[in-house]
């Protein structure tokens, strides 16, 4: 199983077993990693766990360091600063303890990598984290936060709300996709460098797609991030595509949790 | 064999069978890395493996993402942001499961890592996806795509057909060069970080080479690429030059599969 | 305690001591890894060693090179380069044996990494060589250096004082909290790839600070950069906020290292 | 000794031989690296080994595949496209197997990493890989390379040739100081991931360099690029200061060497 999964991956050639390029390290027997068994929905206990709640704080934390730096950064310098800041702080948002990003943790649920109860915990903490960062930014200068649309999404004029849609889908498809093959490649090292080396891609992925996706809605592909610069922006025109902030990623993520499982991983084909 | 190809690459002295510089770790007798055999041609059962159709589709998903997003930055934001959406893709295409590029597979078939058959269908999935991510795009904007000539490679006014040829081929060369030279490495490290590190390298690959090619040819390197654009603007000035992207990127790639076989590796001298 | 580290840091559900996702390798028992015991403030023998100042030329070579750098980029070219400057040479600063940041020796004097007696000698070593860099680049082209106000910085016109100091400790706190961040992940790491991979994620977080803080202070999260550049411009401008430039930066790294040792770590709950 | 190193590239504490911060997998006594021999100065069968010139072929390939790229950005593109594709190839350099720089092989050789021999004869093909490089270039478009000044590295008017000299010495330290720490990093990491990380650094240190010196000399720190671009534009001004480019980095190569292993790595005081 793990050996096809490599395959998939490297676009080796190994029908008859044959050793792939590369990748002899990787798939030695004595390293036998076991897939983690699926989360439950509920754990009666987690909620009295002080693991618990410094999970969520590092959430809001992290949001909210999230938006600060994002929104001051449209604000005060040009449009292209706005995608490196992004990409930027999704790198190292990891290290601080954060999804940062409900499509994020949406996708981790799906595949049963975190309770229902966390799930839900840490997007309420981020939605909390984006607007109190959205905030800060707002209480340093008022009028020209107002000026510049404080770095709310909406739809370009010149596309429709479906090609809208349909830019964030693709666009949370591929940055949550990138999150699940930088989780499973930590699973093949035999040293997992995980806190420093999967924000690379994470952040390329991020990268690429506000490059892309920027002319066309502002790119939201994180719905924390819309909804605390729409509710301190608050104008009619950042709430009327609001639900596309939301129904865009969350489907984004379906898709990508699908993806991984079926096509790269080929769960089931799974007889192990 | 090993010891002589460290030395090659990184400049140490060895002749006199001495320890290079910080490749202690790398040249233990343990770990005794075996090169696999070359793949056959054709190989029966192929066909019928799932695992065959599933690298098939990965390559599909990662070649239409590649043309979506390239596509539609080439059209939303200015040329140097072009670069950054190639490179920032081309370095998680490994991750997605793709080669996202018949030269780069084409390279791999002639060093015999991959089967004739699943090379054909590696290239065929990529001009599929290439072909439906450009489309995707022009669905969105019809007028802009028009207008903007849909991220089409053409040889520039100024330059010949053996000039645009020339950077082609020199283009496909550093990247291909580089795919192999990254693979390789993976060979020495006693942990494999595959998916993780080895976009590193190949993305800086294809960034230097976009700088220095875009204004020559717009930078082909990539003949699916340049056939997803070519078709879907379907304009005579983007089929006119249109073998160049093909035959550059295709004798590139041989060209670096042999100089790493002969050079770098030092095939012909190998009796071990 | 390592465990739940792990799980705050990754989001893992790990309530129940399942296994979390990727963390296989790193939570082997057979690795335990010894927190060190926290430095004493004085070492008698500490002023006798060469080590002791071996370290301290270090800082001053390191300092001396960034604000070199620094400050030659923002008088020859535009703002954004200044940003791409300051983030390469952060991410190489480690390589060369320097924090070149008080706030950084202050926040990792706070955790008990390093005694009192090395943070003071440290900090002197790193403002002399700031000093030193800004009067070599000023010794290069005086009336340059003069007209574009040699790299001090200043809270700019329409920020208030509070706002400046705001943007101070919360760009402080994510460059410390970054420190702390990969500083920690290096002991999970089996092998720990110190020199190399830390500067990445440090780096990031430098830059995305300054995207978003330049408009505001131009910047200084690092008190020796601040005075280096005011004592070689010398005009009043840059001395009527220079305080902020100090209290900031302190604030930021101490509420960072509280941050890092509270929440993420959650030492009060220590018990193993 | 190489706890010594330790301490001072981390800023730990170590006086007292405690453990320093995430340093333990990296000092243990079973890894037991140890120096190797320094290079003799000649060694008589060397030039009968196919090794020998493969190595100079591998120099000759990179340097003039360095040359094409970095003079065709230059005259394509802006001055900052210039800049990355500098980074950008230097950055895969190593994995191409060169040096490409006649300064890096010689403070290699002042650091006994390899042969006289070996170093004159690396020199000469970056020499004709350059010379050969900015030729191709110049083959393509002939009045643009005249009027664009072919990449050659001149004072710029407004610094004295003390000024540009300084700034080549200072430039050249911090890269060839840089690849000597990326070369140390590798021996105290385990698993020595040599080819792929070890550009990163070295990238950002060109990067850094590049963007504080252009102003000043137009960034030489590298002797046969500086060589094929005054040969190929061959004209009065490429030729009056071209002994700068030559002293300068020779000079910051030879300092870069002797701070390495007096500061860094204090080798007076080795007793082990």
């Amino acid at each position: 199983m793990e050996e096809q999964y490599e395959d998939v991956r490297l676009g080796a050639n190994k029908y008859r077993e044959r050793q792939p390029i590369g990748t002899a390290a990787q798939t030695q027997d004595d390293k036998d990693y076991k897939e983690p068994p699926a989360a439950p929905l509920f754990e009666p206990g987690e909620l009295s766990s002080w693991s618990f709640y410094r999970a969520g704080i590092a959430e809001f934390v992290a949001t909210f360091l999230f938006l600060y730096i994002t929104v001051l950064t449209v604000m005060g310098v040009a449009k292209s600063s706005h995608k490196c800041s992004t990409v930027g702080f999704q790198g190292i948002a990891w290290a601080f303890g954060g999804h940062i990003n409900p499509a994020v943790t949406f996708g981790l649920l799906l595949a049963r990598k975190l309770s229902l109860t966390r799930a839900v915990f840490y997007m309420i903490m981020q939605c909390l984290g984006a607007i109190c960062g959205a905030a800060v930014v707002k209480s340093f200068q008022k009028t020209q936060y107002e000026r510049l649309g404080g770095g709310a999404n909406t739809i370009s004029s010149g596309y429709s709300k479906t090609g809208g849609l349909g830019a964030e889908i693709v666009g949370t498809f591929v940055l949550v996709y990138t999150v699940f093959s930088a989780t499973d490649a930590k699973r093949n090292a035999r040293d997992s460098h995980v806190p420093i080396l999967a924000p690379l891609p994470i952040g390329f992925a991020v990268f690429v797609v506000h490059l892309a996706t920027i002319p066309i809605t502002g790119t939201g592909i994180n719905p924390a991030r819309s909804l605390g610069a729409a509710l301190i922006y608050n104008k009619d025109q950042a709430w009327d595509d609001h639900w596309i902030f939301w129904v865009g990623p969350l489907i984004g993520a379906a898709l990508a949790a699908l993806y991984h499982q079926i096509v790269i991983r080929a769960i089931p084909f799974k007889s192990k």
